[in-house]
């Protein structure tokens, strides 16, 4: 294949499964891709891919090569095998500041999901309504890792972060218009959290997210590392 | 005098009296602006001058044009006269994050106060431990306008701003490092603030946030516009 | 509902309603939206609802889920119920630089009338010709807060608080090209006014200037807070 | 205490002591924060405290209060008491990618050794000779979560989120010149890691990732949150 | 000709021929250009002629003057006359980070070789799975200059540089998204390369990196300087 | 009229008729402001009305109400009356660097000549082969004011005002891609001029730049000031 | 002479003398360059040379080579010989919106007056009451040339341009604070100025502006082009 | 040795000699490195090492363990032994723009030289005087590869390219103020120049810039790949 060359032995040297960014691929680029990873994948196990990013006309012709996908179209997550791997490790627990979030934090809960975590999911809890997020307090303790999907002020970051013992990941997105500057207000706001123990990834980031929890809630009998 | 061309009409035509901005003005000039007001100041009246942001040699020859002046160091501000009006109009609730940003709060409160209302300054309740601020909520609750300064994340406005039915008069701070980006980043969070009724003005701008917020908690018949 | 957790106290709480920001949020999630709300205010007074920066694909929806509500195609802005309550307070006035500014204007005044303010509208006073603003002088000083709304030097700002005793809400607009970009130019201008009783907002933000001046104009037996 | 409003309870609530980011703190507010400590500390079990970006003339005064406590003059550091805690949880590996990151990569790894993790250092292993990292692939694989230090291209952090299977904690360094831009291109290179595993922290934030680290090492049987 | 001034003389004078940058230029101006070029060739060796960043609407109107030129689809380039000069000097080797890297690899690839050098290129070996790049040590080592392309993190960059002794001409990519900043990350990343060697062309950049490359192993017997 | 105020007196008052930046303004906003300057023309020499950055639809309506108006594509501008004033004054030379300027520098060169100058345009003379603009220098030379139009590196700049005795009016172009950043790289290039007498506008702002160019080169004789 | 290659003919070619930027340059730099020129200046007419941003240091080896040159300290220039020229040509009008502006627009006076223009200098009115500049109008109108120097807002450019049918140059400076951002603030605003006819220079450039203006003020004879 | 990991391979891999960035080092870091370096030297050939932008106090520590280097304070280089190689391959010619770029095309000339190459030097020929370059036209078509440094428009870049068949390595330098941006103006400018040929290195780093001349014009026999 001369467009890509795959790392088909990731999964056995990180024990983590590759995932593919759709965006900036050709339709061609992309069909010789999937093609090449279902062939290796009938030879030795590579666990499940993800393909990010895809846009309809992407998902159509990966998922003319991998029919029996799952194709999550708030997040525009394609997964192959549909089936999540049971789930082991800790607790990750997902919250986002509002609706226009969601479509990135859900693609943090899917990649955790796939990549074996158990994840919860808490909606449009930002700050403007404090007794949202405080409401929420008990989920957020339950965590072993949260991952925290804000755009604009993304206040909500250092409000769960001060919540907390655990990890928090943050995500932020490009929700908003003017100075929220597609996501770099929130990102900087992050980055300055008040609240120590904040790990920030970059903007709209969600696979990152939900790949770096994952880690985070691993199980301690690391068999891959 | 040939260095400045003073608005001693000020008070008179908006109610607020002047302020002289002392940082990037030469001794010299500093000197020839203060006679000239303690001269004009004979004959009409001007009410208070603030001289802002002033360095410990500029407020050497300040103090000594106008002995009977108060300096407050923690701001960098002189007030002339030294006594405050007698409060008149609404209550002000200065509050901020940290510790650090006290130098900015403390010339948004002598300003309001120099303008003739009464303030209060809540000090150190960033959102890192909710409790602080959240324990202060009466207070808040009972301004008619809140200044909150902040750096950093700068989250303590949307949360003030969801607790409280008042304006919000929002000073970021160049308090932090890297990222904070001397103060912008507080800037950003602030003018995306998730709770609407937020108003910002320049970064370590106490002057501004208290003369505005003066203005906002005049007593309604206004004699002077 | 999965989508949203719609503040549904804030009314009761803060005394000002919610208003639903739709860019960003997809058709499905603002069906979703519109018709909780509708289902609660049957049984709880949540005062008038904006929905603000509506498309017209989504403004099809919201209408067809709400068909007695005002829609304003200049502001992009739905409001339910039609009619706005009637006046209490002060007076705003809001005035804006130029033609292409009146989109942000005409939200700032909405949403203002939207939550109980009278409001007068004055438009195309940039200061390239200093008469119109001049002429103007009488209306701005009946004001008790003014909305000034300017793109690219947003020299109508310091000019306008320069002349009134009354708080000023600055709106940064995206009008312009080159370096105006998108509205920036326009906000640090605003920022650095050497016009003191500024409080600006996030660019094209007309519903959080309307939102604020509301505030500042509120009157003074707050029955919410 | 008028300056500062202590968390005194921070580590009863999060399991992580307090720490005082000296920076923009006055001598005189630092010395009545050191005291509030000290005597709270005779009453509650705070745990250790940290002071971070101790100046020379701040460290004086520190150390003038709390005269046993322990001053790391490399990272600008004083913990007090200064006996670390007897580590428990995972293993913190701290890899840094010139000689000028080591005050940040010490910060590091002296936060994590007082928030009770073991901590190995790794200096001087940048990928301009890809040999250094390469040779220290056992300690790195042997970590539970590797903090990684770079300034300038920051390339030393896809490289080693690429050989590890454990989370990876990214701090940008000030360190270089020209477009390095105070540690903003290696923040921008970081957060674009082509590595997932990566969560990134403010730059020369050393305390913050020390910190982030010593929860995702944390024993499992969390006491605290 | 009213809307170019096209400079003939430049093979001769330079020993490298011109090209056209399309973009920016509309179908009249193209045409335009074309033909002059054309009937210009037919009396005066220019050597071939370039037409980079061709939008598919420009590719068919110089298409319909130069029937005979080369079309590549993947880098959007048109060479007339189609065949390459054989090949004279050094080697050139072209490597790059990830697939969505490739149009602008091809544009540098094909700039090379149509200006007279023999080109090898090397896909998809960004440093996230070392061994990519480490199988291939020799062919880089086989290269006079190697033209490096990547986005993002842009680590393959000071990874090559450190693994060869010739020159490396690295080009940034807008491949990415969030903070990668249509390709600024990598500008920076490449510019603070650890690795000395390294020269840098404009984002995307790949006709520039392919001349600059044809230049530096151009063979030593310069006839034309 | 509701939407603008326009400036009728600006004639009169600078001498400089008034233009109508069509860019954000509505169809209905265009054609109400086209009946009003039509129908007050008809009582008051407004002189020539520019209508600039007009799009093919906005183009319709103003040439619907404005049927004899002149309408220049290339530039994007609309002129009525369609003739140009007799010239007086001194001359404009219009020098652009590349093909792709040519929309930008054909704005000033109407602007100019609309507001009564002796234009002359220069195409395509830009530094890569210097002798392209040394084989001008005598037109240069004969200017009164230069207006230089450039994107990119905008040496052409530096270069003429190097040449020249008269003033230089310097109008950068957003022509260009990566770190071009949309005429920025050009605009402070110009702004950094090596060769003093260079007076800069806004990016791809021809308009200014012919009137500021009219301006200088106004005849002696002010009428209007 | 080794450190510089001075452009000795220049006088005679642009009609306009050298200058010398001391800023940047070693002390044995300038003392090298200072020689050089009094040496020639001995053989051929230079015309009078301007030192500018000339440090305290430097001023003294400047005055010890050219002991009877002028040394202004307000705007740090020094010029040889003592004595400007006779006036010739239009009249400049320098005005500048604050105190702390001086330095800049006293640079602007002084080498538009060197260069042999007849110069006003009017300080100190700024928008803020707007009294102050509508009160100046006689004198702007009876200039060529205006020379406007402002930082923060510079309101004053528009307001300035919208006043006078004359050329505008308008300088921005570096006074102010937080986002004031070393005058960019003031240059977006010029650059964006809703008035036409004003040409901008770089931040604090008060010799670029002078030297401009010198120029569009020139007489008509210009017996040096 | 504990601070730093010496590259001591590098001259045997690379064929190239390290160097030590002394910036951001600490004077102990320094003497431990300059120690370490001398004593492996006694034992195997590293080559000449280089030690850049030495301050004064670091310079006298290096010096005091190497007491035979050279010291060239115009770049603040350090070089070991103090006599460059008898120079071989091609021919290198560093060109800079005017007087206060020289401490950086220093750097690179004796970079270039201890590397191994011939350089010439050529200084302040801007283009503001274009006749100061053409005369240097001979000089500069001889090079096999021109070092050329400028600041501020770096218009010098593209003249130049415009002038020789060899590749230009450009290096912008911090020299001049305001937008400026301590170099980052002319580094886009560099980037962006309209001459190809052009690879551009961080702004100030002569360092880089004449290592990589060193490569471009090395023997073809390479001896060490």
């Amino acid at each position: 294949m001369s467009v890509a060359t795959l790392d088909f032995d990731r999964y056995a040297r990180r024990g983590y499964p590759e995932a593919v960014l759709c965006q900036g691929k050709s339709v061609a680029q992309l069909v010789e891709i999937t093609r090449a990873w279902r062939e290796r994948a009938a030879r030795q196990d590579l666990g499940p891919v993800l393909f990010t990013r895809v846009s309809p006309e992407q998902a159509e012709v990966v998922l003319a090569e991998l029919p029996d996908a799952h194709h999550d179209e708030t997040s525009s997550l394609i997964a192959w095998p549909a089936e999540p791997p049971r789930p082991t490790g800790g607790r990750v627990v997902v919250v986002c500041a509002g609706t226009a979030d969601l479509r990135v934090a859900r693609e943090a809960t899917l990649t955790a999901r796939y990549l074996g975590r158990e994840v919860t999911e808490v909606v449009d809890v930002g700050v403007a309504g404090l007794d949202r997020i405080l409401s929420k307090r008990d989920v957020l303790r339950s965590a072993d890792v949260v991952v925290a999907v804000a755009g604009m002020d993304a206040a909500l970051v250092p409000v769960v972060a001060g919540l907390v013992a655990c990890p928090v990941v943050a995500v932020p997105t490009s929700v908003g218009y003017g100075v929220a500057f597609e996501g770099v207000s929130a990102l900087l706001s992050m980055l300055n959290s008040c609240s120590p123990g904040v790990g920030v990834v970059n903007i709209d980031n969600g696979y990152g997210a939900g790949h770096l929890a994952a880690q985070i809630a691993a199980p301690k009998d690391k068999p891959h590392a």
